[in-house]
């Protein structure tokens, strides 16, 4: 069983067989799994906890690995001066992966961090383009994955452009209900480009309502 | 030959024996093509000029149509009560969808809109679903094409999400100097989220340096 290269470093420690059925059953979703394709991922997917806070990616690098949360919370942030912009925030039975490592390996232009304990099923992206050399069904699977994060990116950057602080919330409350009393309110005020004061008072006006 | 069902109403004209060249050879890119792939091609493309300024999707309704854009320059928008603000801004060789039409079919968010006269080849969503099952390396193509195009969409939305309309600017500049003298200012100015005074005032800044 392989282990991401970078664990040491970025304080990542892997589990021991770890349980991979939710990974299995997300395929599933999309396309019935032959033996010779489930035995793949069993020799492949690993497992590993990450610590509250702890980065899984520094931008500039080239992200080489793709994961499955089976709990736990992540974000990802970029960068601007020492002002730090979360982009996306997620949580259990969700792909995490930066989408530069899967077009032409460039290196991430965003960074990902744990914002609570982490328990991840993780595969290298070299094992990825395996899987879809040798099982060409698995593309049919990703372009149908890819169309539904996509989708989901533009929902994000939508938000990103509105600019009143209530139709953001309201538009976030949408998608993200299941995150307003989660996540530590700083990073969904950074996400969603308001002031923390701002995300309180809204957050008051629809509590109200 | 089918003709989109929508080509009436927003005053798109078809173009009879288009040349599909163009999008023969964005595929031959990812991967080689067989004459019954290229024949499908042919008979499921059609052509179509738009006239500058006209919709070629209207925000709500579901896009059930995929675009190679052959000449002119198009843009994504979306509405925030009257303000409408640009999302992206597109010119040759390049496709044009709303990635919500792929993805289960769900209505799109934004509008599209010709920002010049346009040469376009157009195929039905339907057709693209049929390529998809009768052809499994389409799967492989549209893979790669969904990973290119979904980390440039992660690029636009990096832009959106700085604060500094100079960063934004040098951004913009990285990756779409070819659309800098060449589209309408208060569009650029739109897409980067800041007003038209501040877009000239940091062209006039970077002109100078």
């Amino acid at each position: 069983m392989k282990q991401p290269a970078e664990a040491v470093e970025t304080g990542i420690v892997p589990i021991l067989k770890p349980d991979i059925t939710p990974v299995l059953n997300l395929i599933r979703n999309y396309h019935p799994l032959n033996a010779e394709v489930e035995s793949f991922f069993r020799e492949r997917i690993s497992g590993c906890l990450v610590s509250k806070r702890k980065l899984l990616l520094k931008e500039g690098t080239p992200c080489h690995h793709i994961y499955y949360v089976v709990k736990g919370a992540l974000r990802g942030f970029v960068k601007e001066g020492a002002k730090d912009i979360t982009t996306w925030i997620t949580v259990e039975n969700d792909l995490v992966t930066s989408i530069f490592g899967l077009d032409e390996e460039s290196p991430a232009i965003e960074n990902i961090q744990a914002l609570e304990n982490c328990e991840l099923l993780v595969m290298t992206i070299d094992d990825l383009e395996e899987l879809y050399e040798r099982f060409p069904i698995a593309n049919n699977v990703a372009r149908k994955l890819l169309q539904r994060y996509y989708a989901d990116a533009e929902r994000r950057a939508f938000i990103a452009r509105l600019t009143k602080a209530e139709n953001k919330y309201r538009h976030f409350l949408l998608r993200h209900r299941h995150l307003a009393n989660r996540i530590p309110l700083k990073y969904i005020a950074s996400y969603l480009g308001m002031t923390l004061e701002t995300l309180s008072r809204v957050r008051k006006k629809f509590s109200r309502s």
